[in-house]
Order: C-alpha cells, then sequence, then structure tokens
C-alpha cells in the first residue's frame, strides 16, 4: 500500500498548496478575511480550492477501496491522473473560468474509474 | 468490510450526483462561475452540496472506526439511513429551506450514533 | 489503533460542535439559509468552520498514515496538538480575524508535520 499512501499524501499536499496560493491572492486582490467574495479574480482561486475540496474527499476513499480489491500499485497510477488533472484545472480556472472543464474531466474521470473499480471489486468479492 | 465499502462508494456517488444537480442549477439559474451567490433558488442547490461536503467528512470515518469495533453489515445498515437522509434533506431543501430540518435530522442522527457507537468501541476496547 | 481513533472521533465531535455554533450563530446574526454572507460576525463563525473542514480533510488522513508507519500512540499526541489548535484558532477568529493566525499555526504544524512523518516512513518502507 506504500504507493497508495504516497499518491494520498501527495494529494494532501497538493490541496494544502492550492490553499497557499488561496491565501496569497487574500493579499495580492485585497480581499480581507472573512470575505470570500468580492473580487472576481480572488474568487477563481477560492473556488479551485473549494472543488479540489469536494473531488479530494471523493477520491481519497475511491482510491483506497479500489486499492483493496485491485492492484495498489495501478490503482496509485490512476491516482496520479487525478493529482495532476487538478493541476490543470487550476491553470485552466485561472486564466480563464470557462477553460476549467478540461482540467476538471481529467481529475473527475480517474475519480470515477476508481468508484467504478471498487464497486466492481465489491461484486466480484461477493460473488467469489 | 464489504457492505462498508459499498454504503461508502454510495455516499460518494450521491454527493458526486448532488455536485451534478448543482452544476445543472448554475445553468438553469444563469449563475456563471466563479460566483456561487446572486440567485437564491441556485443557493438552495449550492448550500446543499456544501452541508453534505461538511457531514459526509464525519459520516465516513464515524462508518469506519463504528465498523471496526461492532458488526459492520449493522454500521453500513447504519449507513444507509444516512444516504435515504440525505436525498430527503435535499429535496426539502430546494422545495423550501425552512422545510431541510427532517432530513438533517435523518442524515446527522445516524452520523452521531456511528460517532458514539465508536467512543462505546474503543471504552470496551480499552477495558477488555 | 485505539488512540488514533479516538484523536479522530474527537475531531469529528470538535467539527459537529463548529457547525453547531454556526448554526446558533444563523440565529443569533439573523442570517437566514441559503446565505452565507451579508453579516461580518455570522462569517467569521462560518469561516472557521469552512477552514476547519478544509484542515480535517487533511489531518484525518496524514494521521492514519502516519499512524501506520510510526507509534499510533505518539501520532495521537501530535493529533491532539491539532484539537487544541482548532480551538485557539475558533477563539482568535471570532475574536478578530487578524488575530486567527496563531490558532491557525497551532493546528496547521501537527499537519504538515504528520505528512512529513508519513512520507519518512514510507521512504524508510521502501529502502526497507
Amino acid at each position: 500500500m506504500v504507493w497508495v499512501d504516497l499518491v494520498t499524501l501527495l494529494a494532501l499536499l497538493e490541496f494544502l498548496a492550492f490553499g497557499g496560493l488561496v491565501g496569497r491572492a487574500r493579499e495580492t486582490y485585497g480581499v480581507k478575511a472573512p470575505a470570500t467574495t468580492g473580487n472576481a479574480e480572488f474568487e477563481r482561486y477560492f473556488r479551485v480550492q473549494q472543488n479540489t475540496l469536494e473531488t479530494l474527499i471523493v477520491f481519497l476513499p475511491a482510491l483506497w477501496i479500489a486499492a483493496h480489491y485491485w492492484s495498489a500499485a495501478w490503482m496509485a497510477a490512476i491516482g496520479l491522473v487525478y493529482l495532476v488533472g487538478r493541476v490543470v484545472y487550476f491553470r485552466g480556472y485561472v486564466s480563464d473560468p470557462s477553460a476549467r472543464h478540461i482540467g476538471y474531466l481529467l481529475s473527475i474521470v480517474p475519480v470515477v474509474a476508481l468508484i467504478l473499480l471498487g464497486l466492481a471489486g465489491i461484486v466480484r468479492a461477493m460473488l467469489g
């Protein structure tokens, strides 16, 4: 499970880095806490982080369960696609919110794949 | 643990579905990203998803820990109540925010029950 | 793992308690659902809860992975620092948003420490 643990920790670090970029955007665009709105540029950074939060809570359990039923190394490899997809999503969204869809797909497709692999593994375990 | 894994994956899919409904509500009510406010109807969908995020991060670890100390199948059955409660919460909130409380209770009571069962299991393990 | 489970459940209860305080602040400051903005006092409570959500999703997996490679009791002890740090963060932020940084540090440093310990454990396992 060492690869799954590694991908998990990398996903956590990626999310922390996104949070750091939101904090920097707060300074850059002069949005004082507790506000999260009022500047459209800042809101892009903030929404990237929020959407990554929503994706991370699905990605991690899906990764762990899929890795329980199938090759953990392969599931970790699928997880790498998610990690890269999130970076693409970040860069797309910040440059132009309407350009966020490719990165979104690139990070949500591996998540859905892990869920489906998990379900397939459960069915196999029930039948086996 | 196969039932716990199944309920976990169903909870992830339910949350993804809520996210999909938020995306559709974005189109329906003309709320362009990165905005999340400005249309009260859209905000209902968005708040349901956000509240489900807040509940999911508590539900899943509570489920896994309770299943470690007690019958995993029974803990998964408690998890099913959460899954249904979230649907009731969604339908209630979207029809009228003041009608969200029943569904909220129906999903938070199983979560609290799982936490208490987890604590009871820990106490039993420490004494045993 | 009983101490790790205990710290996990305490972190969940702490987050639920923060959610309860947000609900009470909704009443106190007259912010009706689905709104989350419009009253700066309420927004402080809300942001504390949201930031705790963002931290919790990192804290828990980091705790579990670190506890897999090192003494679970010691990792749970690091987790206690996070729990206290979050209370300090809550009190600081609500009294004055610019006073939130000490509590933030007190809760993010143990999280980063757990991630680094997890990474060190993985390296050790790969070499060993």
